[in-house]
């Protein structure tokens, strides 16, 4: 971190507890379980998919990634996350990033295959009386055609 | 704003100082003039682009994006924002999402269009006593042949 930094670093036991959302919620996306799938995440949760979809409130989240877990998504499996870094950008909101990779995923409706350079993601944390609680995510494909290009990649 | 929300409305003063700080980035963009790009972010800021390049802090945004605007995006444009939402889900902590879209962007490397469907940016916004930064950004192609399957399409 540097000495400019302005974010405070995660405790440990911060870290942990949003760890367990983290395993958690790979754990009900895996058994189709929605219901589960946002019970970490806060009533008002945006959820923006790989493809620029853009799911409002924990009324749509679920419905909409249970029509993609009865088609595309059915026998498809997520690996536990690799790569998670956490800044704490304000007092009880810490901004957590992994790379998430799918196993299974069936062909797109336009015949193409899922990628399968894997996924970043980044989750915005609230904590509140109840704990941790999933606030926003953004999902996106890493491509890896572009990844060579990447003008930071001996940096950062 | 359903009645189970956890955020709070975003004061009409705080939304006109994060729309102001958009358009002085897309403003700043549009000259390539990277420290004006940076000016409102915090010091450790993550940048996550289109393709899953992950730039990590103040030093490491401008200069990505420089090398990207002396090819790729050397003659394009950004155009203002679209669709922009703001929720605060914490005390000095705004989230938001709008469409933005390039205009004149060069072929990929692989010789390919940049998709001209528009992106779908998450922006973090954290206010100090320097004013609102940007905390996180996290940018995404919105990909129309994937949008007429969007299974919460009418609801959210």
């Amino acid at each position: 971190m540097s000495a400019t930094s302005s974010a405070s670093a995660v405790s440990v036991e911060d870290a942990a507890a949003i760890r367990a959302i983290l395993d958690r919620h790979v754990d009900a996306r895996n058994r189709h379980d929605m219901d589960a799938f946002v019970a970490d995440t806060t009533p008002d949760a945006d959820w923006i998919n790989v493809v620029g979809m853009h799911w409002k409130g924990r009324d749509n989240v679920p419905q909409a990634h249970a029509v993609m877990h009865a088609g595309l998504f059915a026998r498809s499996r997520m690996l536990p996350p690799e790569r998670s870094e956490m800044r704490q950008i304000a007092p009880n909101v810490v901004i957590e990033t992994h790379v998430g990779r799918l196993e299974g995923v069936g062909l797109r409706p336009d015949g193409k295959p899922y990628p399968d350079d894997g996924n970043l993601m980044t989750m915005v944390f609230v904590k509140s009386h109840k704990g941790w609680r999933i606030a926003h995510a953004h999902n996106g494909h890493i491509d890896k055609l572009a990844a060579p290009y990447d003008p930071a990649k001996d940096r950062s």
